[in-house]
């Protein structure tokens, strides 16, 4: 890969890089089309990271399918299609791991303790062997994107990173691989998340400040059906700071959990 | 500098670096002419690194001589001195560092917590900005040498790390901007340090195979004079590990105190 990498930078061809654990979907693929539109060669990455999953999470059996993301990269513009083995990437005696701070130990970074520091060093291992000139990320994983600017930012690492929209289902529900998991009657009700924050932006527009309020109506939409709420909060779209009173952009964030499956989502706010 | 960095990635020249904090002696010195044979452009930081001070210690009054480094390094024979500000390294809100594990906390790493995620955290960010082909560090600060082949290695950056032996004054002490501090008796003394490393490889060479017999006699022939041994260690070379027998490769390392003044020197003893 590094060899390839080295040949495309000689020949002065620009590259634009998504990193993936596979499972590819309509979010990925969109991610896959917009680098091809704006670079002279696309690096499509799948890696199940071991190193960003927690004892008890579902590194096992997060779902695989590396056939069929290599005809799902490749319809969307992918060039190469990079899929290390953890061996390759984690040898004997690894030890070296990127540490971001505050901005990992909150809202997710609660419940999954060292997670954001998996994704902070996978994410660097990756930018160091594939040398992108950009970098394309999803907003569904809103935190993991201001991770790694933050990182991109203080590392002095010379790629430009891009955020680009969730993509939703038609109900709504954000694409996600671990969507998967889910029962038809859990997928169904999935579809609640994204409407509570849609809800809740409204209620911002409408004029509401109070994020107690705010949280407590999107709190109320999700309660007495089988989910479990991790968290949700009104923050800062760049520190994620939460804030007493709604003015200006804000981010609403949310995690729950349907039966065993994680679901995460977010909705950004500009209150003008 | 990263438009440097990038003019001269363009053209296909091979840099060489050398990272300092400024004060040079012949140490340095050796490290760029042998980058000079070596490379087609030379470029030489001078930076004195926050991140890797702790209270208490010299940060302030580590000596800086910019004008003097400038001179020394050109005559050298580097290309490009690289002089950045701590607020340019280090802006608001800066919380990204790389730890690198259990050979940052032996060693040095027991008396001096977070000097080497300091260390490994600013190279890192200069390699990033320089983007050499190879890096030269002296043998002198061989655990940081080891640190950073790690570091180079388990976050797949790509440089080359080359590691110079130690350069002595004619009484045979490790050259170091330390020195500086140390009065003329203090400087006398201190030629004691490598006598003791030496007699120590000598006794191994001879058959000793004791680390305990052989740490005695460097701690005697240091007794008594006012010093205070922070640490001797007989330690695996690649991994820092300390040994119970010594056979192959080691590496003898120790820390002293003259008065104020930390001094570290080592030695590589090969037995056959």
């Amino acid at each position: 890969m590094r060899r390839v990498s080295q040949f495309l930078a000689a020949k002065g061809k620009c590259v634009g890089f998504v990193p993936t654990m596979g499972a590819l979907h309509e979010g990925h693929l969109s991610l896959i089309r917009k680098a091809r539109q704006e670079n002279d060669a696309v690096i499509v990455s799948v890696f199940v990271n071991p190193a960003q999953f927690s004892m008890g999470e579902d590194y096992d059996k997060y779902p695989r399918a590396i056939k069929n993301d290599a005809v799902l990269a490749e319809d969307a513009g992918c060039d190469i299609l990079f899929h290390p083995s953890p061996e390759a990437l984690y040898p004997d005696g690894f030890s070296c791991f990127v540490h971001t701070g505050r901005v990992s130990e909150v809202l997710c970074g609660i419940s999954r303790p060292g997670h954001f520091t998996g994704v902070a060093t996978i994410c660097l291992k990756l930018f160091n062997i594939v040398m992108p000139h950009r970098v394309y990320m999803g907003r569904k994983d809103y935190q993991q994107a201001v991770i790694i600017k933050r990182m991109v930012r203080d590392l002095n690492i010379n790629t430009d990173i891009k955020v680009l929209p969730t993509v939703r289902e038609s109900s709504g529900l954000a694409m996600s691989s671990r969507n998967d998991y889910l029962s038809p009657r859990q997928r169904s009700f999935a579809a609640t998340i994204y409407k509570s924050l849609k809800k809740a932006a409204m209620l911002i527009e409408e004029g509401e400040q109070n994020p107690d309020r705010i949280k407590a109506i999107i709190r109320g939409m999700l309660f007495g059906r089988s989910v479990a709420v991790e968290y949700i909060v009104i923050v800062r779209p760049d520190t994620l700071e939460e804030i007493k009173c709604i003015a200006g952009s804000v981010l609403i964030a949310l995690a729950v959990r349907l039966g065993q499956t994680r679901l995460i989502d977010n909705i950004l706010v500009n209150k003008r």
